[in-house]
């Protein structure tokens, strides 16, 4: 779908929005509060920012958060935020994985949704007990697996689905990046001290924090179960506690084979999330560095470069753009279209409409699951010496 | 500057914005409402989008702006916000070229700052005028060559400016676009309707529109000022009224020579802004579409791939950043940067301190005058048959 | 090494050439018989160029070879040449997998030294009875697994040799293609019949053909054994009888795991072999289709493009390019390297004296045994579920 | 055009190959050598390599000719090998620019063919006088403008030709290199010193030496003639002699406007010949130094990238191509393009034959001619202020 005009938020309800985690010195909390802005369907207005009280309310005044809506803790927050009548329509949990089922639990059993940051849980009965919890309430619930936010990836999903390679066969996925090449989390930098640590991270280290990434972004373009995998998780970096690199097989329902890698030690790869699907009729690959661009191989045709919103792109793309082709849209465009997604499924339950279907792309519970499930198969797998583990449907 | 936590708009002053222009189906006013939201310094409370009264309230009721604060003039809106106590701080100017200046003395007259899309007008003696009446206010005054808001091309221009390539030689900036190689002005198309117009855009097409971001960005990075150009300006599409392709020849201050190729006949190239600069010990390439790497090429050594927050990016790149290297940035980010940049020179203003000098950077009125004496030479040079026309100073 | 000047063979012996396949319709011949040219330290002067009498004589009458020593078979020529006082120096033998090992022998039996295709035979088997044989002779025998040629790719062997990127971690190879998408072995294609047919080509398709090479260069480049693997293969072409995919997990002496990728069902790959190597202090990424440039990333540091005689590049490099940097060379160029290089290992053992030590890169029947052995563990690995599976040394 | 076997020259004469230039430390001399080995349609047997007559004797005893055939200079050489009944079918001239044209006139006048290395004189009117000498023979005369030899250069044409454009509104080519960046020619660098000295290389540096080049590709793909320049040639290394970067407009014939840009002094360029054309109805890139890839980009369709050998590479390409897609074929093989279509007419005036026609695209006198007009037409516009100046017909 070629775009001729910007477009923001559109016209369009603006919900109350909270957050747990995300204070001073965090990564991802701010990257969501700018994916929650930038359609402008949402306005921060409470948080329990830091389970440091002063860093906590020092986060809240630099974004703007009234005092009395500065909580201390999640558990205070949910309970106060459900009493008001302005009370937030949403809460976002931004906090190391350990954190997520608790805040999701207090938030969701008091009837406010909940946007959450991946992995689900840090450990699979957590997940499988959050998933429980959240099939017997009625809130939205969405897991920020961003790439699937991206318009492209949205239209590869889309090209599989109608057949434009016909039966696929091959899905190689592979997520690279570098910063953990050394024992960055010996140095006091925060973000490598969590995701290492297996109290706060869970059993996986690299395959927890991006494998979960590739894995998703796998199955949501060729929506394909991935049946079993046969993994090998390494420690590279002396000292560490969890796999800094992974390398999988991978077998999908309807006899589709991959290959996963998964690596925090491949110095010069930043954040080179990249899939490559092959089908019967036709190829497709799309990298995250460069995700303006498409590839599509059809066999025996020269290969076409579809960038987003231009020749070529689609409908599904175009709903998940802002601008016209060759104007690049990144990373926190892709985060913010599932903000954007998530705002008009929830604005439609607060009006009592039906959503808009182009917003019913958002991962949820169940990817989270699927993620939860990826993550205890990769790790048995490992220990058993790679053996083909199934990966519970 | 390795970034390693998300940065979003930090603590600060949060701005009340009123927008000229911008309504619905226009294209670059959905593109400053995002620029001034993403970093959250601005709170858009005011309004005169359209120059239509029921597309002027239709529009302001989209974007959450109060009914008493949905103009239909900018005169009224102006005079309006001056007088309240919660007036705008600042206004953005997003109405086609010959619809500049008015609005511009309009609200700068009143001490109310004000940022503005390029080209300043669609005159030459309209733009000295306001350049002179601009110098009566003490307003601060942006201009949106968002492309100087990329980090990479700050980056650019600093290592210019501390001699990383020596004494420039060589000068090559292109701008190719694909989207007027039809007469897509007679198919009822708004963007290119008035791009293609002398009344409201100017003496020239292509020129105006694009050939004055890069001949800006050239300046900027080179810190070079061009003294004189060569041009040749054509119209392909049968019919067409102003340039839809440009070709030029530049000197600059110093002796170095460049060329200037912008055009929006050529397809394939989307919004191909592309500059090359080289010197005595190295040369550097960076391209919009692209924007996260700079290639940095110094003399006899590999060639090196500079990646926005990576290794080898400096604090001026970082402050222009907000993610981790990998994780791509792009254009509205871009814009973004210019918008928190006049957020803080217009805080700092207010507060009675000294802006982040990181801040100035933007664009401002003097940048606005080099692009209309640009324009007026291509032009006044093309009609002498691509004689040597001085650019004054 | 940077190259000014360009260079061809260089003043050198020039070898008498025989040899076996390669006759009209062939893919392989040609680009020995190219290779043999390109440094003119060759010429063809006898053949057995096919099974078939007159093919094989309508085949040398075309590369101008004389009508007597155009034969019938190769066991007649290596009578006939051994015999002769001007017979031939050194014989290549560029048949299907399962007529090599014949051929190797009747001319090393004769002295005559020996330049074969890969893989080394069809049945590992033979591959050991030839080893054993060659062993007892005197002969030089190169096995051309080209890619070893490429400049860079020697560069790249080079600095992991030297240290540059610390001890290896992960090393990623892949080769695809998607000639074999369809079943075109039933279309009458010669190329697609004898490589599908376990008859001629083995027990393995994909992985004889493509898989050896890549297995090839990552054990060339990285100068670590790989001891073990689990592969899965694959037939995803409906009636195809050999595998025309592949998946592997690597494991290498000293600690460093990988992944292999081979496909001929990969629509848009052409011929994609791609390797790259991370270790402690960095990386190397080298892709056949692009072989002019090397990219090294030294960890911190920006990423770093060595281009093929340009700055950056070294002798070892040097020392298999021709012409200077930005002029590519491509498969041919490799492909002959190691007819130059051989070319230079029989002059000296002819001259009675110590070859140019950089000439001892070329793959020979070491080389030849760990393809074939790396083959029979990825089928057995496959044939038991993917489990690990010793490469005996 | 899909190739699926490998193809070296094919049956066909072999014909007697002479060589004026050359010698050891050349740089053309080797690659035209190679070029004519390539396809196994020439035999060197005899040269006036040098007109250091020891250096003469020890390059030709490096290249295998017998010393009685080894000159000691052209003129010797022409009139021997004239009365020789096995003298040579045809001479290679690679001699510096003013050197060109003796050899030339002193073999055609003897009826033995020639290949010409460019630009084809260092005056003008020496080419004139050539071109009409030349005329009143009855040889063939082949200019190596050797990028015409690319299997994708001859399909851009062949597109262009078919009207895949439609009518050509743009054409942006260019050649930078960066090797001349410092004053090398001062260190005794033989290639550097003949190419930067008026007297030998004629009244144009950069512009001769690769000018010639891009200018020939603009003309060779889009089968316009350019009709005049405005050019700025400049030196900026202090005390070169001649330009060493030229900036120039283009008018061709039917209203396409280009640009072109030669550079010697534009670091982390090596080799970098661009041409991109664009038309009505789409546009065309193609880059030396990634020669096997064509880039369309037919208007409001995805781009389409055109692999050699591959998917809708046409039998034009094919023609001059070798081996299958994917294996990469450089500057070398698009050389002996030029040498096997040339051995083609050669062996067909011989023969009493027409030529293949596919065989006549190499570039002639005609070709020559244009070239030396083109800098003639340079150098006159730059000394009068890049005044618009006709290039005669």
């Amino acid at each position: 779908m070629v775009i001729e005009a910007g477009r923001d938020g559109a016209a369009g309800r603006r919900l109350r929005l909270g957050m747990v985690g995300g204070g001073q010195g965090a990564f991802i909390g701010a990257v969501h509060r700018i994916a929650a802005r930038l359609d402008d369907r949402y306005e921060l207005v409470a948080g329990a920012l830091s389970s440091d009280p002063d860093r906590a309310r020092a986060s809240a005044a630099d974004l703007h958060i009234a005092p009395d809506r500065a909580y201390a803790d999640f558990e205070a927050m949910a309970e106060a935020e459900a009493a008001r009548p302005d009370g937030i329509d949403v809460v976002a949990i931004v906090t190391p994985n350990h954190r997520h089922a608790g805040p999701v639990q207090a938030f969701a059993r008091r009837g406010i949704h909940v946007i959450c940051d991946k992995p689900l849980t840090h450990r699979l009965e957590d997940a499988e007990a959050l998933a429980a919890m959240l099939a017997r309430t009625d809130v939205i619930f969405g897991l920020t697996h961003n790439y699937t936010g991206y318009p492209l990836v949205r239209q590869a999903r889309e090209m599989v689905a109608q057949g434009d390679l016909g039966a696929l066969r091959v899905v190689q996925v592979e997520y690279p990046q570098d910063w953990l090449t050394t024992r960055l989390e010996e140095t006091g930098q925060k973000q490598a001290a969590w995701r290492t640590d297996p109290e706060r991270s869970g059993a996986a280290g690299c395959v927890g924090d991006i494998g979960t990434h590739a894995f998703n972004l796998a199955e949501f373009v060729t929506g394909l179960r991935c049946e079993s995998l046969a993994a090998e998780l390494t420690r590279f970096v002396p000292g560490r506690r969890l796999d800094d690199n992974a390398h999988m097989m991978l077998r999908f329902a309807g006899g589709a084979r991959g290959m996963l890698w998964s690596s925090q030690v491949a110095p010069g790869n930043e954040n080179g999330l990249k899939l490559r699907v092959y089908g019967e009729k036709g190829g497709l690959e799309w990298h995250q560095e460069q995700p303006n661009t498409l590839r599509h191989t059809p066999f025996g045709e020269p290969s076409r470069l579809i960038s987003r919103s231009g020749p070529g792109s689609s409908a599904v793309a175009g709903h998940a753009s802002r601008i016209p082709a060759g104007h690049p849209e990144g990373y926190l465009e892709g985060f913010a279209q599932l903000y954007r997604d998530l705002a008009e499924q929830i604005s439609a339950r607060i009006d009592g409409r039906a959503p808009d279907p182009a917003s019913l792309l958002v991962p949820g519970i169940a990817e989270g699951l699927r993620g939860m499930r990826f993550i205890a198969a990769a790790v048995a797998s490992s220990q058993r010496g790679a053996a083909w583990t199934d990966i519970p449907a």
